[in-house]
């Protein structure tokens, strides 16, 4: 439960640099990030390079007890290297050069850009990577960001091509796998094969579930390539990656588990005006943020390693479409609702705010004419709150009683082939979970690998593509588990299981599915769920098991095997609480009825209770308004 | 009045081919359509062929007394030629290349593809064409799916400026007929003219027209250079090819005059999930279809030749935005659809659902697990009712009471022009369409070449191009003539008549069109014409006759000459339905208040009477629920 | 107070030549406007002239004592010269060619393109520019217009390098200015700058106000390369451009300053239908305009030369999303709008409506068959109003006693980073506008430049970037000044003041804003101003200074010091017009309270009041139905 900020020394005058430490140290923090855009102060022309200001800023920050957090600088390229190397840059999905100009222009296929990436990380981790400030890494940034994740130039093909080789051995074996006797698609070669951009109509599914899988590769082969020569030059420090939220263009299992820290970067405003949500909900949170978003994410990478926020946002930002100013109170609010959900380091996005450039606008710890803000008096507040309410030291990260289980390649699936424009994977997931914390509950989220046991409720809202493995874990699994629908419907080379859906999960489900509809979001039809409504996407089962519930089409809904639930349709958001809430009541969980903006948080000994909505809400210690919260140590 | 279904054997593997012949037998179908994507299973390499598979397939067709509908394959040239004939592939009006991945990767207008087109498909013909079991040939597929008429490559362009000048022989005649003194658009040689692609804002409308027909003259010489090699080389068998609904972008009277049959692909879920009509109507169709769109479109394309739906929505499918089960029953319910409109074929696509690819999700006769679906009992049910019912042989197509005028010519004039966001002339048809079908008419759906002479009624809704012949056709008709707003309003070369509108059709209805207005969809006026108001589109007039009826700003809204009425509006849905039932009980025809999602055919001595609406409908035989209809013999 | 029109002899054949002459003249006009498209007829090819064509039209005009107003054609350069010179075509920011085909195919930094507009501009100036009928020019058409004002052709690149290069003189300069050691971006040599397009994501707001401000002053130096050839081969006659609508792509009071006519082109009807108005105010007004669009602009071109419209919407046309027929009579009541707000001349556009080619549904004065249509009549009537209520000659334009100050660059920095997907800076600007106008005021609308003596209330809604003149001339001002929120938040390179906003308005207003927020337009806030809530903006202010008024966040909304007043945030339309109105009162105006479509100018002795909203209003001659005005001398 540690604090920290993101430091830009090369954007100001060395003058103000030790009033910057002294201030931050003043605003009690731990740890400072810097250098991830730094490549053009570190080497303003090839091989030229001037490491002299970062010295010193590592021996100040040092001097005043603060570690380092320092970053590899390959997320912006600077000209002179674009110009030197254009073919670095990446291709859209219009097939148009996406040029310099911003950041993250390159291509992760690159072999150019990958020397290049390991030239310069070898350069600042050899340089910089056992000065004693340093404690921590951070590969690059925001992997996949703008989406940088996939590029389409002729030398992503060649890459592309070698893939799939040496996926599928065989041209053969590649059609079978992607069933191109369909459209006349088959080859004969590896080199016949084609970018999946810019096809007349719908492109293989199978394809765009190839292409997904490489892209992912790339970015784990990249971060991996840099995180071997940060250990080899900087022994003994952890190696952190910062995520985004709502973002599954690459596997973050795969790539965390090179990691120490999974990072992300919390913006809870621009998450909230940016997300699906109803027009209602957006305006009822536009200056807090819907109270499952920094929480679902908080969640989600603390599964997958140390949890860091390592951009917090801290006031109004610039990106979103529309960016308000956060209710007084909520910087404070961030880092505490982040540490009740297992957060280590929570580090506000930026220090202080910068005058000039895109950025100009996103508000910092300090104000552009260098005065704090309110950032700068939550993060004090936050360190006097926690010394003072954990003199013992902080609470410990306890296993959940309620797990859901997310994967990568399963949203993958859903989201190349939605079989209906209303149907979102990730946002299926979010719904899960909120429906699990509406009614009290703390949850973990865990990838396809994990270990199930001690969990009482495990929830796996849209696993389409399942290996044997998690079917054992799940058949392993000590508590009641929640199949939603579409779960096991594809193999991993996305067609429909021999058998029909659940495929791989028919054991533990003996179900046929036999037809799916997808329907728009203004539809719903009533069910024997109490509170609840079918929408969006139904099924047609067959199978010896009586159903649990019926929907008004007199088809049956809700199946029941064992310890294993299975529900044939999408649920309102009502509905869906109200099943949740009702397993668990059978689990023997203790749930409560929260307001739409209440949340409870456990962490060890501590109990998060916290209002985002606009009606109060009675807490331990009092009513809690629109922002507010109470730790119960 | 047969059945039948479209098959891929190439899916799947030789030992389940005769378990599959086995079951279409049992589900009573009569031929079967098969090859149109197996290009690259035909010819695996250039000039490598395997024609064992479909040899041995269609043997055990003919042996099971099933027909067989052959396709020409050329709608999915397969990668090995792309790669040999990279020219062949569009470039599509963001000019950039339409690449290999999904099919209809070709350029009408490509010589190279044109050689190959007859190549494969005199192999195919000399292979295969005097099998016992081939009846019926089909061309391609689905000319223009997914916007593929039009291309946009330096290729095309050379064709296009060749087509000018054979049409209009000298620039300064080109330049005359397009107005080209406007904007300084003028040229001294055919060389100087360009694509109608990437200028920086409207193309001139006459040079937009003359592509349109440039583009569907592409397309009707290529479908006539495969139908010569297959009368050639297939005698004595029929050519059809399957149209496509809401799709105007060729003339598709000229090309069916070059075909036998006529034929489609009916999916009334998908089409009613993406057409224009308010979200409330979607909501009430969504799982039976609008009861028109089917019907529209068998009417249409029976004015073109004998009338196969060459694939039925057989459950399920895959592309439209959302895809929602049709409702029980419904697989039947199309099938006595298409009969009562005169089909001869009702063939469902596909026999059976692939489990890989594009199209895994599309429903088929079988399910992916190879057991029979909906559309299999469906098809047995209707077989069983037809020989029950119609013992002495089917009944047969009667000319209709009421005729709707439709020509591809004017929609393009409308298309380029809508004179108003508002405007969808397509749409318009099919709203007169539809407000006839309210009132329990049966209709003749009618080029513009047509003989009007025994209908009571005959509806022009936006003819907007009319050549002389055609007002010859109108003034010999022998009932009344409904002329809509904007009619004859467009010279052949799209520029305004002489002596204003109605041009051409003056002497049908001498008035003169001095000045239109379109407005928003959310504007009504009121008017004296009987639950109308008007909408979106309002035409002032000049003329000595005494207007039928006035809107509320005081002008003409309603015209009449002897047997011709003229509308100075678009009238609203409620509006529509009163004046077409009004006109057709002046000529005395029966008309009925139908609910709004009831209909009524007449073919021959069968009367069809079906809902597709929420509330029930009273039947002869008892209420009609949602998706339920009645056949009085 | 005179009247014209815009004629294309070159589209109809010269036996109608007199005949049109001759209507002209009963039509009352006083000049005629031609040949801005007519390079083609003028220079059928390279060097082969006609100009006998037009020298016998201007014969005619002047015999007949019409004035000229003759254009140069280079907004349509002809295909030949295109084929020629393809490097003069534009360049998208999709980075696509736009090619030939409509109009404005041209980039404005090509130095060929230059070269051809002087050649021709002197041609037509040499041979006709002493002609007796020709009075006034125009250059060119419509400048910007569909986007053109800037092109991202790698000739465009060059010459903004050397723009920059000559703005900036160092690259360090530049990377100061910019920013740029944000991301990376310095450069090291001015030829490692890139085009501002294709980024991956945002570019450097700096480097799109510097790509702005070099567009602007490409259309500068064409315009003034033009207007120098004229001068030298014309003299003694006026120069015009004629501007349009809603456009802020080049700085017009710096093109203006070079001219003396400031004319633009009115077309209430479409300009309504394009705009952000909510749906029920654009179906009030679709067939009257909205009551503010054309006094606007009448208002904002009278403050940079002699206002004409040179283009006056005639009746229903042919490029808005809907194109409604005005109401009868808005032709004449626009006639006199115009000349209300002071304009000399009021030109339809066009003479004859074409019957071919793009604009063949653009009405005109005459109908395509050549008969008087109701423009024609309108100028009759106007002309003849005119010489009986003014019989002693035409009011005089005097200065208005409100000001509404606007300055083009402050629109494009708030264009660039609007900050919020709700905020419109020149929309902003209509509002204050139209808050004044609707409680009876009479504007200016003046440049950053302007003298602002004189003037009891000076409005500025959105000045964010002022330079010390404009607050010298702010704080001279003898009237009350009113800021809106934003003012002076950015420094001419678009990063914040040191020491925060209004940074160069500090002195006249001593406040800090320390944080802003942008809301969703369906949010606002209550607030002590009466009538009034918070909407889209809301800042936060530190200041000594006490506030006039709160808001519901308790925060100060409104401040003063001595004559200057500061709003901290948007007014929802209510609240704005009340508080303009007290306001004025307090400066001893007299404010009236006028219904929504209500409106009255003073243009010297003469009172204009109207009424374009459905509600009939009382005038001083009785009601004012919808479309009516009164005029009293």
């Amino acid at each position: 439960m540690r604090l920290g900020t993101c430091y830009f020394p090369e954007h100001w005058d060395p003058s103000e640099h030790q009033r910057d430490v002294d201030l931050m140290v003043q605003a009690r923090l731990d740890i400072v990030r810097m250098g991830e855009f730094a490549w053009s102060r570190i080497e303003r022309e090839s091989g030229q390079f001037d490491f002299d200001w970062m010295d010193r800023t590592l021996d100040r920050m040092h001097s005043a007890g603060l570690e380092v957090c320092l970053c590899t600088p390959t997320a912006t390229p600077p000209k002179w290297l674009v110009d030197r190397y254009p073919e670095i840059l990446p291709v859209g999905p219009d097939r148009q050069l996406r040029d310099f100009g911003s950041r993250r222009h390159y291509r992760f296929a690159s072999t150019v850009y990958r020397e290049q990436s390991e030239r310069i990380t070898e350069i600042v981790a050899a340089r910089w990577g056992q000065h004693p400030a340093v404690t921590t890494w951070q590969t690059d940034n925001e992997y996949g960001c703008h989406d940088t994740t996939f590029s389409y130039a002729p030398d992503d093909l060649r890459a592309f091509k070698d893939w799939c080789a040496a996926r599928y051995a065989t041209p053969d074996a590649l059609n079978r796998a992607w069933g191109n006797a369909f459209w006349s698609q088959e080859i004969t070669d590896f080199d016949q094969l084609w970018l999946p951009v810019g096809a007349v109509t719908e492109i293989n599914p199978a394809c765009a579930l190839a292409w997904r899988r490489f892209g992912s590769d790339q970015v784990v082969d990249f971060n991996r390539s840099q995180v071997e020569l940060l250990r080899t030059h900087s022994p003994g420090r952890r190696v952190a990656h910062n995520f985004m939220g709502f973002f599954t263009e690459f596997d973050h299992h795969r790539v965390a588990a090179d990691l120490d820290i999974a990072a992300w970067d919390s913006y809870p405003l621009g998450f909230t005006d940016m997300s699906p949500l109803p027009l209602a909900q957006k305006l009822e949170y536009m200056r807090t943020g819907h109270p499952d978003i920094a929480g679902f994410h908080h969640d989600l990478y603390r599964g997958m390693g140390d949890l860091w926020v390592m951009e917090q946002q801290p006031g109004p930002v610039n990106w979103a479409p529309h960016n308000p100013a956060p209710l007084p109170g909520m910087e404070h609010f961030w880092i505490w609702e982040a540490w009740a959900h297992g957060a280590d380091v929570v580090s506000f996005f930026r220090w202080r705010q910068a005058p000039w450039a895109q950025e100009q606008m996103h508000a910092g710890m300090l104000r552009p004419d260098g005065q704090p803000d309110a950032a700068f008096y939550a993060a004090q507040r936050a360190a006097q709150e926690r010394d003072q309410w954990f003199p013992n030291g902080v609470p410990a990260n306890v296993q959940a009683p309620v797990a859901l289980v997310l994967d990568y390649e399963s949203l993958w699936a859903q989201e190349i082939q939605p079989q209906g424009a209303s149907w979102n994977p990730l946002w299926e997931a979010m719904r899960w979970y909120r429906a699990a914390r509406e009614s009290g509950l703390t949850l973990d989220v865990v990838g396809p690998g994990a270990d199930l046991n001690g969990y009482a409720l495990v929830l796996c809202p849209a696993s389409a593509i399942v290996d044997p493995a998690r079917v054992d874990q799940l058949a392993a699994a000590s508590g009641r588990v929640l199949l939603g629908p579409r779960s096991a419907s594809k193999t991993p080379e996305l067609s429909i299981p021999e058998g029909l859906a659940p495929g791989a999960m028919t054991q533990l489900m003996p179900i046929k599915v036999v037809r799916v509809g997808s329907y728009r979001s203004e539809w719903s039809m009533g069910c024997e769920l109490p509170d609840a409504r079918v929408v969006r996407w139904r099924e047609q089962i067959e199978t010896s098991l009586t159903p649990q519930a019926l929907a008004e089409d007199g088809g049956g809904l809700w199946y029941r095997n064992g310890l294993v639930d299975y529900l044939a349709a999408a649920l309102d958001d009502d509905g869906l609480r109200r099943f949740i809430a009702d397993r668990a009541c059978e689990q023997g969980l203790n749930c409560e009825v929260l307001a739409p903006g209440e949340r409870v948080r456990v962490r060890g000994a501590m109990r998060w209770h916290a209002n985002s909505g606009l009606a109060p809400v009675e807490g331990a210690q009092g009513a809690l308004g629109q922002g507010q919260f109470s730790i119960t140590p």
